[in-house]
């Protein structure tokens, strides 16, 4: 019953991770009722978006720079590199505030399955950042999955002939986690980096 | 970290209902990484959406047409008319198919904590779509909340010098719905509004 036109603007959103059909239809009800004030601002910046999205040409980020406000950033420690697998986990990580350095973006992890070779990520741009110096250390913030691991350790090898400290994120038990609820790799992990207690 | 494009993007998707900003960030992301597919339909709904946006003159569905795709619609049963409080409730009761004729909406509820007076409300043109006849029953699709049912009560005397059979929705169990989950009020309805059984 809605015209062509609503309908269009319903499926749109209703693509969207964490929305569904019935849920776009609240939102484009919701638009539709607040056309000054969610509406209008909503296009604006789509629009605005769309218009300067980029690829940082340094890192992989996505931003409306290039570079990205982060590889632009000269309060950043140019001697850690975090390299992540997607800009989602750039993301997370600089939410937290606790990496003051830049990162590097793959683009994906190696995967025999869906057919992901090293030369389809971002490996060969991180070697030859770690080739041009200033480099200290290398954090790899890979996933803690089969796959990130193995691309973790893929670039571990590729990148140990320089002179870098290359480390990786510690494993083991989450903030809040509860032993009996843990599954049985990330105890083993705990209790092989078990730490003396301070 | 964001540009203040894509932060600004984030904070119009994340008032929507049903996200927030955690949500509205992965929506953001998704965005970002399927610039063709997604972005760019979405954008080109919205800025449809958004030029051709308008209140249908007769019964206040917003549409893209005026009158809307519902009130031009030949087919649709000219002799009922159903009074909703909002586009909301009109969808709703669209989408399920089973009533046939044309809508009217209120634009809200009347209500005293609100300040809703009848006069904020479409009822004097909901009157003037009675006066100017060809209809025969009024069926009052308010919420079943007190102040549906005060502006449906309120409604039903203000209509009643007209020679319309003005009926409301039925209230009672909810398809699904167990005894020992619903609210008292809806146990006295189903109980005071209880059938023979056929």
């Amino acid at each position: 019953m809605a015209s062509p036109e609503i309908d269009a603007l319903t499926q749109a959103l209703s693509r969207l991770p964490g929305l569904g059909p019935r849920s776009a239809r609240r939102a484009v009800l919701y638009l539709l009722k607040k056309r000054e004030g969610a509406l209008g601002p909503l296009l604006a910046a789509l629009s605005a978006v769309e218009a300067r999205l980029t690829d940082c040409s340094i890192c992989g980020n996505v931003d409306t720079t290039d570079p990205c406000g982060i590889c632009a950033d000269p309060r950043r420690d140019q001697r850690a590199l975090c390299v992540v697998e997607e800009v989602a986990d750039l993301w997370a990580l600089d939410r937290s505030r606790l990496f003051p350095g830049r990162f590097h973006v793959l683009g994906g992890r190696l995967s025999a399955l869906e057919g992901v070779r090293p030369e389809d990520l971002g490996i060969d741009s991180l070697i030859r950042r770690i080739e041009a110096g200033g480099i200290d250390e290398v954090v790899l913030a890979m996933n803690a999955t089969l796959e990130g691991q193995t691309t973790a350790h893929y670039i571990a090898e590729r990148i140990e002939r320089f002179p870098v400290r290359v480390t990786q994120l510690a494993h083991g038990l989450p903030v809040g986690g509860e032993l009996d609820y843990l599954d049985e790799g990330t105890l083993a992990q705990a209790l092989r980096a078990r730490r003396p207690v301070a």
